[in-house]
Parts: structure tokens; C-alpha cells; sequence
């Protein structure tokens, strides 16, 4: 019967002598002479497994071993195995191309990425993974204890939300279509569908020419959208509500990861002290932070929520507020989609929350009202014929209603202090990248 | 504040006299001379308004209303509320291009899609999607509580995993991808990287050119995949234990969606008396059902599981086993891709599963032996050079799995016996729609 990394310690303790089974890959091999020592690595975790004599194995071998579990406090996690047998399953060719058991704090980014079906065996790098699969599962479970309902929608679609650019474009049989910004319209059509209350997780693209360590072309959006709210003030409470509970759920499931990277989650009680400043506000407090910081900072004076912004606010946060994150609202209609709902002449009822410095979330109140669209859309320069298809939602019954998105990699970049969005995605795709 | 329909019997038992505030779609509108019924819809249900009199409403316009609940056996649920009050906050043109609360099964499949935007608003259209909700919920839990990890994975690829037949084609930056038919490859590289156990929900394309009442070609896959199985033997248990949680799950939480359809889902311990038949008794079953059918059948003699013969067998299944599910196992090599495990010199650990009678999944072990890869590539016409980055995975350390796929639609079809899988997207795209 085969038992898990993470129960050898159980079963050494049980002490009744009986052989347990242990499969999995050959993380390390220690030649000492008259006792070799092979870490094994399987999905839980690893056990040290100790043999009599140096083993024919090479690194990343799958094998299958039996033997006897014992306490060792020398032993990593506590336990080893003292190995009666062992056979290997599946050899792994000994010359390496990437060393899957180094300290990936000395590998670049590119080497890791150039080389990801091995560098996804350390378990550093894997630990992301695990964080971001709770991330997926509390943002859900929380959705739906609130009566939101999961939708699939397609990504090939006529045209785009956010306007004609940053699309790629697909050969569909004898035309073209283009792979979804977002699932704006879809989460729209749901509310005004009588669902009310829907969220979606999938991927999102955005045809982007530059190469950041915040953005990628391809990504995860963890996409909310709600029916009769009042603004945006609804959703920001929404959010915080679900960061508290993604948070607790991370450090209730993941500690052994955030361990692995020195990182910790905030508290659910701090989520809730998080600030609110509106737009103007914000640049001022950005810019007093920058005033007070001398000459660390890039900038003689901020005029726009700009990546420096986003990190001075976030670090005035944590001193004021005792947590690294902020909602922004009340932005200028000029930086906002034409859906936007507007606040009064010249402000929207919108929002970005920031945390530890990176925006991670945008969102708003959306326009419901058909007359309103009509006579904004010339603003925007579209023009209301081309977008029948959009306004039909509106023009038959749609309540108040408002969402946001969270970008999944950027949440998990940021709770485990990654410098670089694409380590937080299994196979990121940038200008260059599309492969594997 | 405010109370859902489903929770108006319960108001009104209460009986306090206080006033409730109700929020929906205008769903229905009656005109008795000195009383008015209107019939509002929100996201849990139908509630009766009673008003004393004809209000100026035009069908779907979202209203709130405030008036005292009641109880009579004659409303819809076996309650009203007689309004004091009401208001319409967004009214719905009064020209409705389709009627929602029309009887769906009186408008044909083109109407519904054509009109997306406003049959998703029909109840019974609705509770579609809360069925597919459900599944993806159980088929997430389920996996979760096996120690599963729900993966993300890039679904712009290089190259097809199923040769290069019926992909979609991308304009990437100066370059060609396609989007992927499976995560194939990338559910491999986890199992591989020592997660072992993986599930993803994602779309899946297939560029194929018929349009058929099965096929989509963009629809969502249930994929799993795990390390250290034997054969699809313990595929197939698994896909049992799915399938019953899913069953159980969608029983629990959508009998009144089920009742709309008149659809019911077969007892967790009936999914585990499913038969398994290998490829050729699958076919002599099939064909002895045809000759016991006399002239219904089309076919003369059945050479292949076509969807005929998924239709036989699923009789037989429901009359031999009382359930319409027929697991087909050892297909021969010839019918499966390059990396199916063999089983012996003509056929392989691979199975289909058939549910009322159409195939739900397809699924098999992997080869994970690098240098069998090398033998049997060119048998398949592939040439191991150009195949490198998959190759990879092998080369260092792999252990026997394997996988399957459900899909979600063709599931959702079966559970509510809907005519066309095209009924269970909600964004359908076929050669001819990709719109809305």
C-alpha cells in the first residue's frame, strides 16, 4: 500500500515495523560511503530514503521503494525510510539539461521558462502552482456561497470590448474572429439574463507588444459581474470580502508554500481596514509619499495612476492602514470603457485595487441604460449600428449592475512576492514565448 | 430589504404583516378587469404581484416592488404579494424580437441562438446552465477531495497534439499558433513534474467542418490526468466515482431544473453497475441489438462504434444493467493517437465512455517510455525531431498514467435529454455563428 511523503512520519510513529510502499521521483542521491541516501519527491512532499549501497538511479528516475519507516530528526521532515527494495520504473537520461533540486533564487527567469517541463518539478517553483489552485478554488467557493452562478462563454468573438486593438486574430473556416479581452458582454448578457449573479474563470488576451514582468498576453481572469447594486462601493466590499477569504483559505491550506518563499497573507480582519481614496485624492497621497521619500523615487511628481503610484500607495497603505492594499475609485471618464457608469460630469463610478504595488484589480458600475449608451457612444467615437448586438441587452431590461476582474497570476504573484508575472503562469506566453 | 422569490412562502407564513421588497423581470402580465397579475422573475424563481390595477409595464423591464406577502394555493409557488408599491427602473422596449416566456418548445434551435441575449432569460433555458454549473462544481469537489490540483494551461500552442488536422489558426505578433483541441501535453508535463494529479476546465477547439446536433467547435473539456495507474481499468473507476458525485450532486441541487425538463439523473449506485465491454464484444453486442431491432435500425451490420452504435449499446446497457452507461475498452491501435498505451500487439488501454447513448468521453494510459516513443512515432508517420519538447517529458523520469476528458456539454445534454449540444453553450459557436 503506498503511503505519501507527508504520512511517513504518521506511520513511523505507528511503529508496528510493517513495509510501506513509496513511489516517486529521485530528487537527490548522497553517497557516504557505507550509506547512500536518496530524497525522494512525490506530490505531498519528500522523504529520505536510506540504503546500504549506492543505488544505480540518476536524478528525476521514477521509482518505487519498500521498506521501513522510522523517526530521524536529522531525516528532512522528521522520518526516513530504511529501504528493503527498490526498482525503478522510469530511468531518466543522467545528462540533465536543467538541474531540477538547485536553489532557483540562482537560475534566470528565461533558463526556468526555456526549460519548463523540468523546471515545474522543483518544488519552489511548484509551491506557486498549489497557491494558485486555492486561489481558483476560494475565489469559487466563495461565489458561490453568495448565490453567483459559474459560466462558461466563448473566446472567439466579431469583435472586441475594449475597442479594435490588442486583438489576435483568428482564421475562422472563411473569416475572422478574435480571441476575447474579457468576457465583458457575456457576464452582461448573464445579469440582464435574470442569473443576476455570475462569475468566470478563463483565459483572457491582450495582444500587447511589450515585454513587462506585470504583463502577460495571455492570462487568467477571475471575472465577477453583479446585478442591482448602487455603485461601485458594492463591489469594492465584494472583493473584500473575497481577498479576505482567498487569503484565509492560502494560509489555511498553503502554509508549507508560503513558507518555501517567506511569504504570508494578510489577515481577513486587515482586508477590511483596507482604504478607499478617489482618484484625486490618490495622486496627492502618491505624491506626498514621493515628497517624502526624497531621492529614491523616479518621478518629480505623478500625474496618473502609474506603476510607481500604484507601488508609493500600496507602501502609504501599509504604514497608515497596516496592509498593502487599496482601492482606488472615482476615475476620470477619459481613462475609462465607454460602459462605465458615470459618477457626475467628469468622474466614474470605477475602481482598481492595489496591492503590494501592482494593480490587480479594475471594475465598475457599467451604464444600464439603452438612451444613455446612445448618446455616449458618439463620444467614444463607435457608433451605436455597429453595436446592436451589445445594446440589445440594454434595450429590453437590465438592472443596475457592476464587475471587476482579478487577474489570477498577478494575485499569485503578489501573495508570494514573485518578481515576475510569468512565473506565476505554467506556460506564460509572451512576443517570444509559445512554446512548450 | 430585499426577498427572492423562492423565500416568499416563507415571508408570507411568517405573517407578520411587514412589507417585502421584491426586484425582477417583468416575466408575465395579467389583466382580470378590477386586478392585475404581473409575474416577476429574479434569479431564484417566479413570484405573483397582485396589484389593484393594469400597470403600466411592458414585458422584461426590471421593477421593484414593495407589498405584503401571502399565501394562496393558487400563485405560482403558493404565494403573492399584494403590492403597495412599484416601480420600474429599467424599462424593456415594448417590441420584443422574442418572446421569453414563450413555450421553448415551440421555437426552433435557430431562433433560440439567434436571439442569445433574450432566451437566456427563459427559466427553462436558464436552468441549463445551473445543471452545467453544478457538474463543473461536482467534477472540481470530487477531484479536489482525490488530492487532485486544478491546473491553468496555455491554450495557444505551436502544433496540434492530435496531428495537424482541424486546428484554428492565430495570428500571433509575426508568427502562426493554433489553438489547442486538448491539454494533452500540458496535463502530461504535470503529472510528470510530480503534481500526479491534475484536473483542468477549460475550452477546447476543434476547427471541424460538419455541423451536427454532437459536435461544437469550441466547448469546454473536463480534463484529468494521473500518475501511477496500471490501465484505463482505474480510469474508468474513477470516471465512476465523477460521474455518481456529479449525478448525486445535480439530484441535490437542481431538482426543480430537472423537473423543468422532465429529466432525472441515474442513482450513484446504479454509475458503478456500469458495464465495461472491450472494443469487439462492444461490437457484437451492437450488432446483436440491431438484429433484435428489426427494421428500426439504420445500419445493416455495425463495423465501428459509430453514434448508431453508442445508441445501441446505451439501450442494451439500460436494460441488461438499468443504466444508460457503456464504458468501451481495448480499442484497436489503428483508432487511437500515437501516445496510447498498447495493450498487446492490436490494442490498446484505452476507453470511450457512452451515456444515453452518445460518447461523453474518450480516455486512455499513455505511453511514458521514452524509447518506445522512439519506435513508435514513425509507425504513426511523426518524426521524433519534431517532437522534441514533448519527447522532454519522457526523457527524464515519467510514471505510467493516463487520462480522460468529459464534455461538459455533450453532459449537460445527456442529463436533461436536450436534442442538440448546441442547447448546453451559451455562447455557441458553429461554421456559421460567432455571435453574440
Amino acid at each position: 500500500m503506498r503511503v505519501l511523503a507527508r504520512d511517513i512520519v504518521k506511520a513511523a510513529g505507528e511503529q508496528n515495523g510493517a513495509e510501506v510502499e513509496v513511489k516517486g521521483w529521485v530528487h537527490r542521491i548522497r553517497d557516504m560511503g557505507g550509506v547512500s541516501f536518496v530524497i525522494l519527491r512525490d506530490r505531498s512532499g519528500i522523504v529520505q530514503l536510506v540504503l546500504a549501497e549506492k543505488p544505480d538511479l540518476s536524478l528525476e528516475s521514477v521509482i518505487v521503494a519498500r521498506g521501513i519507516p522510522a523517526l530521524n530528526d536529522k531525516a528532512p521532515g522528521g522520518a526516513e525510510i530504511q529501504v528493503n527494495s527498490l526498482e525503478c520504473i522510469s530511468r531518466a537520461d543522467g545528462e540533465l539539461p536543467y538541474q531540477v533540486n538547485a536553489d532557483i533564487g540562482k537560475i534566470g527567469i528565461e533558463a526556468i521558462l526555456d526549460n519548463r517541463s523540468l523546471s515545474l518539478r522543483n518544488p519552489k517553483i511548484q509551491a506557486i502552482f498549489k497557491v494558485q489552485a486555492t486561489i481558483i478554488e476560494a475565489f469559487s467557493a466563495y461565489l458561490r456561497s453568495q448565490d453567483f452562478t459559474e459560466i462558461r462563454t466563448s473566446k472567439l468573438v466579431g469583435s472586441g470590448t475594449e475597442g479594435g486593438t490588442n486583438l489576435f486574430e483568428v482564421e475562422y473556416f472563411d473569416r475572422k474572429v478574435y480571441l476575447a479581452q474579457s468576457p465583458q458582454l457575456y457576464k452582461q448578457i448573464m445579469v440582464a439574463s435574470g442569473l443576476e449573479r455570475v462569475f468566470e474563470i478563463a483565459s483572457a488576451y491582450r495582444a500587447e507588444k511589450h515585454d513587462t514582468p506585470r504583463h502577460l498576453n495571455e492570462y487568467v481572469s477571475l471575472d465577477v459581474e453583479m446585478g442591482f447594486i448602487e455603485s461601485e462601493k458594492d463591489l469594492i466590499e465584494l472583493e473584500k470580502n473575497l481577498l479576505a477569504h482567498i487569503f484565509t483559505e492560502t494560509a489555511r491550506k498553503n502554509a508549507r508554500e508560503l513558507a518555501m518563499w517567506g511569504a504570508s497573507v494578510p489577515d481577513a480582519e486587515a482586508v477590511f481596514k483596507a482604504p478607499t481614496l478617489g482618484y484625486e485624492d490618490a495622486l496627492k497621497t502618491a505624491n506626498a509619499e514621493l515628497a517624502a521619500g526624497g531621492k529614491k523615487q523616479a518621478s518629480a511628481r505623478i500625474f496618473d495612476i502609474t506603476p510607481e503610484a500604484e507601488r508609493l500607495l500600496c507602501e502609504w497603505a501599509g504604514r497608515e492602514h497596516g496592509i498593502e492594499l487599496v482601492f482606488v475609485n472615482e476615475f476620470p471618464r477619459r481613462y475609462r470603457p465607454f460602459y462605465t457608469y458615470p459618477l457626475d460630469a467628469t468622474r466614474t463610478m470605477s475602481f482598481d485595487a492595489l496591492f503590494r504595488g501592482l494593480e490587480i484589480t479594475s471594475g465598475s458600475r457599467r451604464q444600464h441604460d439603452y438612451q444613455s449608451f446612445l448618446e455616449t457612444l458618439p463620444k467614444f467615437g463607435l457608433k451605436p449600428e455597429y453595436m446592436a448586438g451589445y445594446l440589445t441587452v440594454f434595450k429590453y431590461g437590465c438592472p443596475p449592475h457592476g464587475g471587476f476582474a482579478i487577474g489570477c497570476e498577478r494575485l499569485t504573484q503578489k501573495i508570494l512576492g514573485l518578481a515576475n508575472v510569468k512565473e506565476a503562469s505554467l506556460f506564460p506566453r509572451d512576443r517570444k514565448r509559445v512554446e512548450p
